[in-house]
């Protein structure tokens, strides 16, 4: 610990905890000049993880399907992540971990031989919508200018950090006065924002995209609590103009739960402000935050420290 | 300088030059997080840069398209090139240049308000083909499992990290016994190669892709070169099935010049061997490098600094 201030976030780099704004990577990881990673986020809440073995399962899988290998095994990695919280002292933090290529050592050029590394921090929680306007909700914009990078180039269940689609669509959104794009697919099919999925209610029914975005963890857990709530919900392939006619609209990501989309294109979602259903699954997805089933406390762990450090 | 060892390439991060292996950036660096970043790479051979001004005009272009704003004036990017190379004491170098959005300092996910960052690296030569098989060429592929991620999400001729796809390439191509992918657009048209142009002779014309790949200052010499030589050339919308009736294929990169490509999914290309186009291309490529009109004297900046520094 050595007087290293960690209230501003946590992080791990190369074997070592370091403050967040110190961590550094190799320039020359391919991580970054290739892009070629993947990751996961979670979400602490309340000083609990929130289905943490969900998340460590869809990393491996991602690190599975791009042929790298993680450096630590799984309860290294929930390991280090507890660690990082209890550093940086936080009771709702954002965690990511990491995994790239790492750096060509040999100036070979052959993603094969590269020593793969693992990386994560642990920041203050990220709203994506800001708290302050969770009932206003989000002014959101279906892109133009821009469409989803398809599963054929790469794979969005396999979370990665190719987000220049979604930046040139955020870019969008602000010059329409909004915040928060939306990409369709080459067919014109709804596939997921800037770091969220996204959820329609058409005729009673709760829709998502079944294809072309990411399978997130905080829309599985919609899902499942749709069905407990006894809401018709079905991934299906969701043209934009079914999409529009939805009289509830909103996002699902880690960084923010369930967040009412209120505006589309500049003009009021339904009846607007947030629909009853909306509401309803976001207050069942902030309860499930303190249930056992879904939850890994930090403080739990915390035993583990050695008296004096 | 204080003894620091160059001999591997120098990097320029943050102001200050050290050596490339040390050089590190920021994990919270949205230009990995988000890949959210342009870059180029220019050549130096026997001493002088090769086109700079081109490579400095493609790079400023690619930073005003993603709204990215350098750090450094033009002039001071040179002079920085110049510099890594000469610390680097590098008569072939291959130099990189990044520009990145940078951290988001304030939480606030709006990259408009991010401070933008320069970096930059020159190491050794990097031969995306080995010198030693630069007669025998390049085992290529024509990539069944992936396709080139479209210039409606991501735009290749604005230079970017969004390897995915070629990384998926590259790994069936070592699947299928060569090295060299090279990927089809959603269309079955041929786009490019994980960091190469590609060519082909159709019946005496020498044909590249229109679009879907960047538009390589490599290529844009052989095309030129092939009107000064007499030799028709063109780009245009390339199928896949008339790339392959190519009696020559090669590629082009600022990595390696002109490479032929004498086997593709297996079967040998044309007659076999280094077709006499190809060759012709690549004799004349490499002369241009001796040519004033289109090089940069590392040296020549060398005057600049100050005595005894």
């Amino acid at each position: 610990m050595s007087g290293a201030d960690y209230r501003g976030g946590a992080a791990f780099v190369d074997g070592a905890f370091v403050p967040a704004a110190d961590a550094r990577i190799p320039l020359l990881d391919t991580g970054f000049t290739r892009s070629d990673a993947t990751y996961d986020v979670v979400g602490v809440w309340g000083g609990g993880f929130f289905r943490l073995e969900d998340h460590l399962d869809r990393f491996e899988r991602g690190c599975r399907e791009l042929r790298l290998t993680l450096p630590l095994s799984r309860d290294q990695i929930r390991e280090v992540l507890l660690e990082l919280v209890r550093r940086a002292g936080l009771r709702d933090a954002y965690v990511e971990m990491i995994c790239t290529r790492g750096v060509d050592t040999e100036g070979v050029r052959d993603p094969r031989r590269f020593v793969n590394r693992f990386y994560a921090f642990a920041i203050p929680f990220v709203w994506l919508l800001p708290p302050e306007q969770r009932e206003s909700g989000m002014r959101a914009v279906i892109t133009r200018t821009v469409q989803r990078i398809s599963p054929g180039a790469v794979d969005p269940t396999v979370k990665n950090f190719h987000w220049g689609d979604l930046t040139r669509g955020l870019y969008e959104a602000f010059d329409r006065d909004a915040r928060y794009p939306i990409l369709l697919d080459a067919a014109g099919n709804v596939t997921e924002g800037a770091g969220y999925n996204v959820f329609a209610l058409v005729e009673g029914r709760l829709l998502t995209p079944v294809a072309g975005a990411l399978e997130g963890i905080t829309r599985r857990t919609i899902l499942e609590l749709a069905a407990a709530e006894g809401i018709p919900a079905e991934a299906v392939e969701l043209p934009a103009d079914v999409f529009r006619r939805g009289t509830e609209l909103f996002a699902t990501t880690t960084a923010g739960g369930v967040m009412p989309i209120t505006e589309l294109d500049g003009e009021p979602v339904g009846a607007g402000g947030v629909g009853p259903v909306t509401a309803r699954l976001r207050e069942r997805y902030w309860e499930l935050h303190s249930d056992p089933r879904y939850t890994t406390p930090v403080a739990h762990a915390a035993a583990a420290r050695a008296p004096g450090a």
